[in-house]
């Protein structure tokens, strides 16, 4: 509501406490706001985070938190990848993607990240190690689906689909037989006024694919264990999650802008204390 | 090729071989063509059949035959429906779907059959025991959507898709938490010049929804086990697959032109001798 403090996953330290689940000190992660303070209610979702396992406490709002874990179940709980699978991934240079790109890599596919413009194809080979990167922009679907083809000439084991439209019907005309297909997300569809969904759809039968429809919130009970391993995955360099950010409360607006702008690479986080 | 004869899926017996495996006067199925006698080489798709668990050897060629399988298969080991939940099936009038929506029943689904026009509708209820038909004719998605959410308020569990088109796509605005889509064929796009594929996508996410390419070969080891399933039922009374039997090889040609106009009610079958 108007002149609220605005909503947001928080991370920080308890000041003072009622329970005894929580000790002034701990670090906790939790839905709060941008403000100084927070006051939680019991009960409320409130977690106690380990921040020795992490080289920022920023982590558990990045690869620790929902945009990490995103990617991590849906593709190693959802698409269950198998050694030397072909995944291609598109939104490849967003938060969710450049994970997966990467958890892909690490558990022994050959990645193909799709994205929009020289810079972000740059750091898809640079940044996260995707195999190929394929630059959408002012392609047709014909055009795009030759450039996966000759990327994978034998088809897309798995598809991580965070974009939908002609992204999407260009990887349907390429998919192996039995592909799986995690449909995360559909930003092009977002502001869209016709939906355009999948024009593609024949191939999803002949090649027998499957397409889940995927929510992380079923795997909520096993963020603990995820996070350790992706931790671990950073420690040893083998994980890179961007993070872009900002400070202070009273640059808050700015710094949400740059959502729109697409000036942040990497998950933006506004640092207050 | 042009003058040869016109190639069919076929039920037969067997008038000299030269093979041990089958004798003479062992009925079998085998791809042929529409001819008196034909010549099977070795190795190639021939199956002896059980004549004996049927009413007439022609159910080898819709109940038991790729027909009734699709549906078997398609709807108890890839939806897996559990008593209780709510099936929705397109063209259910059609081969396929009578065949889903039957087993569906047996197996303890409330049943939703969509189709075109009256007089299939009235089928739908009267010989193949759905609970609610609805026809989709001259409908908008809204006021079809509409239609499907009177009918399952809580949303459909089950959807075993046949058309494709307005009709999925209504379909996907009324999806239960976890609904699986057993995609089997699109007949609405066979000779669309646009595609339409699904436009409503987001439910899919939403909803957690899986969509299953559904093509019914990796179960051709099973054929004779659920073959014999489907006899049993149909011996209880508890399945109704209908045929439409036309005679003599010199009929060939208009019963084919039955399967355009829609005059057959049922798999069509050309009975030759």
């Amino acid at each position: 509501a108007l002149d609220d403090p605005i909503r947001a996953t928080t991370v920080g330290i308890v000041h003072s406490s009622a329970t005894p689940a929580f000790q002034p000190g701990d670090w906790v992660m939790g839905l709060n706001a941008l403000e100084d303070y927070s006051v939680n209610q019991a009960g409320g979702f409130t977690m106690k985070l380990d921040v020795s396992q992490v080289d920022s406490p920023s982590r558990f709002l990045s690869a620790l938190g929902a945009v990490g874990l995103t990617g991590y179940f849906g593709l190693l709980e959802v698409a269950k990848p198998k050694p030397g699978e072909v995944l291609l991934v598109s939104g490849a240079a967003g938060a969710v993607g450049s994970a997966v790109g990467q958890i892909g890599r690490i558990v022994g596919c050959r990645t193909i990240g799709i994205a929009g413009g020289p810079d972000k194809c740059r750091r898809l080979l640079a940044d996260y190690g995707f195999d190929v990167a394929i630059d959408y922009k002012g392609k047709s679907v014909a055009a795009l689906a030759a450039e996966i083809r000759a990327a994978a000439p034998d088809g897309v084991d798995i598809v991580f689909e965070n974009v939908g439209g002609d992204v999407m019907d260009a990887t349907m005309l390429n998919l192996a037989k039995k592909a799986r297909i995690v449909l995360c997300g559909l930003i092009s569809e977002y502001n869209a006024t016709e939906k355009h969904g999948i024009r593609n759809l024949w191939p999803v039968i002949t090649q027998q694919a499957t397409i889940y429809g995927y929510l992380i919130m079923d795997y909520a009970a096993r963020f603990g264990e995820a996070g350790a391993v992706m931790a671990q995955w950073m420690a040893e360099g083998r994980l890179r999650i961007d993070e872009d950010v900002q400070e202070g409360l009273e640059n808050a607006y700015p710094a949400f802008m740059r959502l729109f702008s697409g000036a942040n690479t990497g998950k933006l986080v506004l640092k207050i204390a």
